[in-house]
């Protein structure tokens, strides 16, 4: 048997307790030694439900233990950036919640560290993890479709977050739509030459004092001559909306998501299903599989599916969206390149 | 410009109405000349709606205009053979609603009538002109299944008959199941051997005062080895509901009908659609094109699609499935075969 | 009996032969007297297909004929404007296919000649009267979605027009996009402030050399702060994609169409269905729905349901989307308001 | 924390295995100890697989072993009535695989031996644990459908198993409809009163060299007067077809099943999407929580979900439905009743 990886969680905190789950119990090949959280208490927790010996409330423990192969960052955002540069510097590979950071130079910093140590980066776009999208990928890059032309991406969250997460998560775009921009550049196989966003506060008030949108349409045009266009909300109301359409020149390919459980129930009144909830349920298995093929490229001695540039990319694309709302108009991503940062 | 077929319409209650619109507005090939009803006044309504300038009350006077080229028989159910006889031996070409008879002996009465002038007959099976329904049978047809190994067909009313119709219509066999007798015996392209009939009464205690059944499953046995599955109910609650499953060597074949508009109303509760809710929503258009193809058989003089023989089969399978659910056992076709129903 | 509306169709070609049957054999309120078209043996054959007694090339005979109440207006783009004033001059009730002409000066023209004479004019956006449609608005207008929050309308035809069409229709916005200006500005039930378009060509070379575009995405951005996306191509490969998804504070509905027929073909290469192919099999309902409305309209002496300013405000944003294109940002629509263009 | 239940696995195969991971990996409250297999390879594999340290050939030191609380029966059919014997007489917990024997009599002798004993017996009916049926069960329960007149259930694998294991499976019914037998008992909520079963050799004949059927339709009828059918056949082509359809006095409830992943491809030659292929893809979550809901049973000290005599049910059933082909007709299941049947 092919000696397991060992892994620390950093981060016990809801995605980081499921991931702590993944580890210990559905990834064969990892063995996930000890838990780090800034609460030792939660740590303590998280340990016990996954049957880990060894947790922690002291991260620097973790790092400079050099029987730890790799690190899964699931702790606050703003510490993604400083554990990743922390973890290259230990030499250890990092799969990282997204986003790496809110900021690019955060961003590009971590990516330097990176980069320098020669240590794996992944980030956590899981749905490209998904079978519905992998599949999806996959006739795409077979030609099935012919050239795509146009994708259009919509997600929509069943209600919005609490005051308190609006207030510093960066914003729709950093936020929520960073999903979408990755998902519409991984299907196109191509990257964008200029974004268009339009946003409007019409859920709640409550937006507009962050100076952010709940309600959003961006164009994408791509080097390719190919379009996308993305619509976000922060409430859809009757659940999590995630649809996907990719028009080709030789077939289209929807990627669609409505019901819950395979129920119909037919009354006088109409027939009604039941719709998934929340993105916990749509990509459960895509959480998954994201970890397994982290620990699989390390065994397997591979680069990673998801890259740290293309965490980069997302959040460029999110500060053009920014910046086009501000100009009304058209933001070349070249913009915010990388050497176009400055740190 | 083709002579149009001149003909008379008899009986002008709902579905007379209706057929006399479609001969008179959607029929082309089609001269209506005359509607004949017991009530002379509901042939004027009639008339009038359909800017048809001949009405009457006397049925003998129709069938003794040699202009008329054929009749269109919507009259109450009883009479029915004696007008198809009439007809005959005035050597006119007849399409008649179903059934013909709701007994054997006047059906072959009928048939023998029919046979002797050498008219045209048509039978009323309108689902043999759905779209759906004759696409599925070309694809049978043209081999794309492969052998048909079993077919299931289900039909329920949205809600029972009042209880006047329901003690004179025949039962459930002869007044509903009817069309299914008809429908899985085209689309199996074979006939039944011998059926075997369950019902029961949970709709509504009435039915068994009439010594009928509301609910029932019917499996029956073809020459060809082929078994089909009949469910009926005289009550679904939430609408028309008519759904066929074939299952061929070579794949299946499903014809659904769920939705009356392509609407989905999405909210915190579920997802909503509609239902169609009555056979003439579902079947509106069949209803015309039986009609267009009944006049067009007569313009180029050809057999018609739905023959006397098939009405007389499907209600031979009903009495088959009286006997079977007296008897609690199997019961071959062949003891209600033509030859041996005496008259 | 009320006195039933008497008319003249001008134009025999496809669209003028379907109206003429709807009027002739569907609208029992309507009395065809006579077809109109520059070629007489067109007009010829659309009257025999109607049994139509008067036919003829001879346009300014129809105007004069003090017995007609109102044209249908179905000949070439070109000649709608000069019908439309010929027929206001003649004090007749117009119903006009769209649009009322390519530029904003003509159609202008038009209305103020309608506006003096005091007639009515409805413009044939035959989507108001898809009952799916009609169903939307209903459940809109009732409040069951709350606040209408955005709106995303698709369209794509299943493959391009000739190019001796594309040449002269007026490119892809007065052309095609009309029909969803039209329906996301009755859906809104809200008037347009700006808009921004952003087109492609991939499908096909050709449509770059009219400055035209094959692949288009449209935000428009509403008064009461809501958002709408129109995607369109004119390829879409698969057949006619129609889709409208409208989201409110309260619930969603999305009107959804694809398959032709009911049914589903499964085999070991997966489950296939077909998908509506045209437009007219989309909306062959609709089209006979909206001349029964305008003939009621006139029987009813009521307003028509879709004015000649709806159809001036649908190609008021095609003219505007063309200047975003050009100018890469948003255009308001108060630039092409009617009193902002000189004749 | 709650002591841990300490289980065996006997039997390695491909089920077995499957258990032994659900058991590792996914059950927190479980401990498995020892897997057991007549070939102690397997079980050196299976055990070596699921990182448990013990595994052994020799399943009588497994029986004798005081500190396991549990066995897990995967092993072949014939086995299943023994050691649920000697486990019982060991006061040992069991669940088994379905079924727990091919005939009655060993069935019978098993419950006896577990009633005697006073341990739990929970039979491998998934099913039951699949989130579609129980979310049926519950709304059914809730009353939410009124009164359940009629059920529709269909099975169809996608091709039919090797000849050897045909020869052996005990026939279609006890070994395929079994599934069905225990579900429309679960869902009616009462018990089947008398059966009616047909089946035909349509798909292979070496299914007649067995004495059984491929295709088979079955009626049953429930003390309540409520009705089922339920349809099957070793072969459907497309994958694994799994719907029920449950019919009430106030609505419909249909548990469908259709797509694999929710991915629609639209071609010119018609949209196509997938179709789920095989049981455990189907209901792979359900075998999870049936395994943890008899864990759960023991941790709490509670009886099981699906009892021995729910087993025994399902195969009387399986008996009637023979008698009834032989007989063609009507048999009462009180002829299988446990007291009727000779040890």
């Amino acid at each position: 048997m092919t000696k397991r990886v060992r892994l620390a969680l950093i981060g016990a905190g809801r995605i980081g307790r499921s991931h702590a789950k993944t580890l210990a119990f559905q990834t064969p090949a990892a063995e996930l030694v000890v838990i780090s959280d800034l609460d030792a208490d939660a740590a303590k927790v998280a340990a016990s439900e996954c049957r880990v010996d060894r947790w922690t409330s002291d991260v620097d423990a973790v790092m400079s233990d050099p029987s730890i192969d790799a690190v899964v960052v699931a702790s606050s955002t703003s510490t993604h950036a400083p554990l990743i540069i922390q973890a290259a510097m230990a030499r250890k590979d990092v799969f990282t919640e997204k986003p790496i950071a809110l900021d690019l130079q955060a961003t590009d910093a971590a990516l330097d560290a990176v980069e320098a140590a020669g240590v794996r980066l992944q980030v956590g776009f899981q749905r490209r993890f998904d079978r519905g999208f992998k599949r999806a990928k996959e006739m795409i890059a077979s030609g099935a479709l012919g050239r795509i032309e146009y994708i259009r991406d919509a997600m929509r969250d069943p209600e919005p977050a609490p005051e308190a997460y609006i207030a510093t998560c960066g914003g729709l775009y950093r936020d929520m739509t960073i999903h979408n921009f990755d998902n519409v550049r991984h299907l196109m196989g191509d990257e964008p030459e200029e974004v268009f966003a339009v946003g409007t506060v019409v859920v709640d008030p409550m937006f507009a004092k962050y100076g952010d949108v709940d309600t959003s349409v961006i164009t994408i045009r791509f080097r390719n001559g190919g379009l996308a266009s993305i619509d976000n909300s922060r409430r859809a109301g009757f659940g999590y909306d995630c649809r996907t359409e990719i028009f080709g020149s030789d077939g289209a390919l929807w990627v669609g998501y409505t019901r819950d459980t395979p129920l119909l129930h037919l009354t006088p009144n109409g027939v009604k299903s039941d719709h998934v909830f929340w993105f916990l349920e749509r990509f459960g298995d895509a959480y998954v599989e994201e970890l397994k093929d982290f620990v699989a490229s390390i065994q397997d001695n591979r680069p990673v599916s998801v890259t740290g540039d293309d965490g980069r990319t997302a959040l460029a694309m999110a500060y053009a969206c920014e910046a086009s709302r501000r100009e009304r108009g058209f933001v070349p991503l070249g913009r915010f390149a990388r050497g176009a940062i400055p740190a």
